[in-house]
């Protein structure tokens, strides 16, 4: 954990009294501009955090976890959450949820207020906006205060932390091998527009997985979806563009759909146009969450190990709480979880 | 806002030092054990915190609420945070969450954590063990130190605070009436073991719509299930015994499920020996989750609208919040959400 440092220190660099620089870093008309700028932009060289009280509380541990999700109407991190969860009560660690919605200002605040003396450190996933704003300041900034994190799924390598991921690209490119090995000539791609890297990933393995087989991959067959929209909204417009690409093709005798819901939608939408699955079009979706299971056809999937991933990310964290960084020097891992085909009815 | 008692206050009392109190107050084997039984009796009296920090913290207003749910993998505690979310976000409010896991002990352990300054107030849904076991404790004793609670679904009449609830009641009342309409003669029930109040209400609602249509209720119809075991295990022992109900009771014709779990389990029951769900069997089901809408059949709900549950949980907190109690009466209310049919495919 590095050093923090104080109001006081900051006064005596800046030779002026404590109350100044207090009311400096709060904008106090009493404080001349000047030494106003001057103050914050010192405060903000050495990460000062402008609250006492939390700060005192900081140095305190707290034997707890912040885990910041995008959303929390999603199979998925429900059972990441539990995975943590079960690792971190084993080792006497309490867990707290923080929720960014998918929206970058939402996770930088939840960061900050978890960060001031709540939790010991972060467990997170990145949200879209992030992704997409490419800004991660927040995260330097905590771990530059002594906060540890560890990221999962949502990744990006610009940030220096502990990681752990799904390996997407061999899942995905798995999932097609299976499809191939079963027949199908012509692969339809139901996947996301670009920016959250597992999408470009699994998209990847879609195509490694073609080419290997020496099938030419047909940009037609590739449905991108803008899934920032909203939920009711994108459900139809999807409904609607795999219907297009149906009709428009065919010849579609198998489905890799990036998630769960893209890959019901397509069973949907052939069972409309009186396509049987598996028979007529085989489908495989990335994501076993519940309604794989619980679908007619049940739907073969890519398994992600949700809870294993937690588990893992909870030990990396753990770990690095409990290690001090004043005798050793720090180190960071990157863990890759293997995914499993799940196989259902949806497959022959 | 009640006063709270602090270290000096203590000592000051019972005529002994600061330091004295304090390690008095950790069982500190420095002091005697007769001084720390009164020390400890006076402070629980009183309703001290011994986190001196944290104490200074919880004056302070921290515009965060904390919501504590048994789960998280479930679709309707989703709902409800969601709920929560938006209306915390237009007053200006963060969320954090915590769970329970359905433990009495991690209950407590989450609510003492989130009540130590992280928090203005709390949204939560009591843990099986808490309704099993009845100790409602830790929910006084925050109340007592001037931290507002707000309950839903799950609550009980013991407690003085603000509540959510669904109509439960009515709701499998209007449920099991929709059957009687459509022709059903011999409805069953598949509900839990009653120590969860929600399961009784709809047991209640079922009988008290046969009896209205002068149908006898008859015992052999009503199955009870312990859903206090793991997942997985109720799920085959909820399937075994629904299949013997269906077969030694053929003149079966309608279901009525206390939850989306045990309907989609009772349409796989019918299925597997070959009756046809809605034509020989009719089903719905309360809690409309996602598993409802994408089932196939699809299944009819009672929804219960749980973002709006949500959305009048986070209201009345903040109301509370935003009152001076010095001089005001505190007064509680409970907010009652009628449910509503939802219309598929398992109907006629």
């Amino acid at each position: 954990m590095k050093r923090k440092i104080t109001l006081k220190q900051i006064a005596r660099e800046l030779d002026v009294s404590i109350s100044t620089v207090s009311k400096a870093l709060k904008n106090s008309k009493e404080i001349s501009a000047d030494t106003i700028q001057k103050v914050q932009a010192f405060a903000k060289l050495y990460n000062y955090r402008p609250n006492n009280i939390a700060l005192s509380l900081k140095n305190r541990k707290t034997n707890t976890i912040g885990i910041i999700i995008p959303e929390i109407v999603h199979h998925f991190f429900s059972k990441v959450i539990r995975g943590v969860e079960l690792v971190a009560n084993k080792r006497g660690y309490n867990v707290i949820i923080g929720l960014s919605n998918e929206s970058f200002s939402k996770e930088v605040i939840n960061m900050e207020m978890l960060a001031n003396g709540s939790i010991d450190g972060f467990i997170l996933s990145m949200s879209k906006e992030t992704l997409l704003q490419q800004d991660y300041h927040h995260y330097n900034e905590t771990m530059n205060q002594g906060m540890p994190i560890v990221m999962f799924d949502r990744v990006v390598s610009d940030i220096k932390c502990d990681k752990v991921i799904v390996d997407d690209f061999n899942g995905a490119k798995n999932a097609v091998q299976k499809l191939i090995s079963n027949q199908c000539n012509h692969i339809a791609l139901i996947t996301t527009k670009d920016y959250v890297s597992v999408g470009r990933l699994r998209t990847q393995g879609y195509l490694e997985a073609l080419e290997e087989n020496k099938i030419t991959p047909q940009a037609e067959l590739i449905l991108k979806m803008d899934d920032t929209l909203d939920y009711e909204v994108h459900l139809e417009a999807l409904e609607a563009e795999i219907e297009q690409l149906f009709k428009a093709h065919k010849n579609i005798d198998g489905v890799f759909a990036v998630n769960e819901l893209y890959a019901l939608s397509a069973m949907k939408v052939a069972r409309r146009l009186g396509l049987n699955v598996p028979d007529d079009i085989q489908v495989i979706g990335f994501t076993d969450g519940v309604l794989s299971k619980h679908s007619t056809p049940s739907l073969t999937t890519v398994s992600q190990h949700a809870q294993l991933m937690g588990e893992r990310a909870a030990d990396l964290l753990i770990d690095k709480i409990e290690t001090d960084f004043d005798t050793e020097e720090e180190q960071f891992q990157t863990v890759v979880i293997n995914t499993e085909l799940v196989e259902r009815e949806s497959t022959k």
